[in-house]
């Protein structure tokens, strides 16, 4: 099942606040959604999770189907049962890891033979293995069998990808028999509008519960980027979610959502905090730097994360240094909390007719020392 | 401020009963400290600590002399402020892991010359040092000065160490002057009863609050070890408790709280945790161990701790085998949830006057498997 409602549009801008509803909860949206490789948001439990704001995450199959496998996955009772959370799960088709392994696969039109980064075995995903492992795993949304172009790539080669997208995307549907889960299908065509176009037309034609973006943020310049989505979103039909795969960066996230974008995933806010990076309402700080050292204040003075509420830059820089892993569950938990109040401040701006004035004022003062 | 009330005394045994009072918190003996080394318990904040049943962490002098610094934790407020952990607080005096850094110190009268294992940097602690950094740190018991001697040892080296240990015991009482923080005296003697006889005689002229048992759990059999604190813990007062340093198997722990022993610390539960090794009611589990691939009952069946209660074997094998954070994160609040519940079980028993039973109950079950 999925229910997706929009309850208010953006009079100066494309950007949309509205809600989604899933087998396993609903949620409001533009949404951020922390990244969950492993059955696991890295060092985070799911309460801390939902506790920094989190409301949906992403599971990743081509790690989850080679370690644990998704069979065991299955036999745990399903995903959410394995790793205890219990909100709404999205998860990836595979397709862009496995694309990402370069010379380790080969493509076909069945599908895609590859090697496991783990143990060099080989493997083979097509749209109904993809579908059948994504079934196994019981997320409330599937993503289809999608072919990615990379950046820079020619019209033919993204042409192509688009044709093979579409009959996957057709594959994906036909062998998908899950209720409980939702399937989106994805845009591909790089960065040519033609191809974007036939490429919307084509899922429109088989028709999808919502629409992944993809093939963005994969290299091309941000004003591409920019310039693919304001000619994107407005030829998806308006009463489905839009999601901006692999996008999570502030700045991003506010283009993406002035442009009608619902839904973003991102290592970004994760990764940092593991390489002791935090986002602050001032732009990103390196909390190994020297200056730290005896800097007593919060990561952020305007943040009431639990990090921010109980522990110094000082004490957290130490950690760091230290190698101590609070240290990164720390971070983690600050910019999982930025992500979400960032997401919430967002939809708010959208409520009171605020958005661009807050998008102003909020990437003037972020970008201002960085 | 210290105030140590024995409640209870085991009849058939040397167990007793206690309460200790300090200037952050009162707790009950016979007790387990969780060790947080640099200014945290390993993977864990002080609200997990405190949930697994933690009510005193002890903290490493060396360390947190090397890094970030007493005086930098002075700055911060102390140790309490500084990790956010507002419950009591030991410190050992760094002696230990000064004499263990072997060929990089040098001994004197005055006190250790040694090289940090961070930098190779020269550093001195002297008796006097050592209660100025511990001071700075602000812990609400801080440990004496002493010299150990290794196991094994001869009676020369154990006599001389004892009488050393008794000069710098003297110094570290004659500078101490912070009224909310207690010292406690270290009894030396390796595995001679008439030096561990000489060590007591000479600290108790002294006179502290509380006496640690230092040089055991040094590689002697556990049997000497048994049969020193035998001689020893009887000739201590009855009125001051007894912390034996370094120990903290469950075996140990029950053979050395039959003989009169109060307090404990050990890596132990944390380290295995992070190997990926936890304590249950029925010995130690493996949990890299293939068996448990598929096995989706808990770590212990006979366990509520929040690992237990929420997450399988499966699952947990799946993170540490991934190298996921929250893996070790799990096995070490379980493993300090058994300790906590394992002395709060030997209190309860020893209330009952069913200690000697318990004891042997518990050891037959957990050596069973193993």
């Amino acid at each position: 099942m999925l229910d997706f409602n929009v309850i208010q549009k953006d009079l100066y801008s494309r950007a949309r606040l509205g809600t989604l509803k899933t087998s396993h909860g609903s949620f409001n949206t533009p949404v951020f959604m922390p990244v969950g490789t492993q059955a696991t948001v890295k060092t985070m439990t799911p309460e801390e999770v939902y506790n920094t704001g989190g409301r949906i995450i992403l599971g990743n199959t081509y790690h989850l189907y080679l370690r644990p496998g998704h069979d065991l996955i299955q036999d745990a009772g399903g995903l959410h049962n394995f790793m205890n959370w219990h909100g709404p799960i999205l998860t990836d088709s595979g397709g862009f890891q496995v694309f990402s392994l370069g010379p380790l696969r080969t493509i076909t039109e069945d599908g895609v033979t590859f090697r496991s980064h783990l143990d060099g075995s080989e493997h083979f995903f097509s749209p109904e293995k993809a579908m059948e492992i994504q079934m196994s795993l019981g997320s409330d949304i599937a993503m289809a069998f999608d072919e990615c172009s990379p950046y820079p790539c020619s019209w033919e080669e993204a042409s192509d990808a688009v044709k093979r997208t579409t009959r996957w995307a057709a594959r994906c549907k036909e062998c998908h028999n899950r209720q409980d889960q939702s399937v989106f299908g994805i845009i591909q065509g790089g960065v040519y509008n033609e191809l974007r176009e036939k490429s919307i037309n084509d899922l429109l034609d088989i028709n999808f519960p919502g629409y992944g973006i993809g093939g963005l943020s994969v290299g091309e310049p941000k004003d591409l980027m920019y310039s693919v989505l304001e000619y994107t979103t407005p030829r998806l039909p308006a009463d489905r979610p839009r999601y901006l795969m692999g996008v999570g960066s502030p700045d991003c996230i506010f283009e993406a959502v002035s442009r009608g974008v619902d839904m973003f995933d991102c290592v970004l806010p994760t990764r940092m905090a593991r390489n002791g990076s935090v986002f602050t309402s001032e732009g990103k700080l390196v909390i190994r730097n020297a200056r730290y050292a005896r800097d007593f204040k919060p990561l952020d003075e305007n943040c009431n994360c639990y990090a921010c509420t109980n522990y110094s830059r000082a004490y957290i820089r130490h950690l760091i240094k230290a190698n101590e892993i609070l240290g990164i569950r720390l971070t983690t938990i600050h910019n999982l909390h930025f992500m979400a109040r960032l997401m919430h401040n967002i939809r708010q701006a959208i409520r009171e007719g605020t958005f661009l004035k807050f998008k102003e004022n909020f990437l003037e003062r972020f970008f201002y020392k960085t």
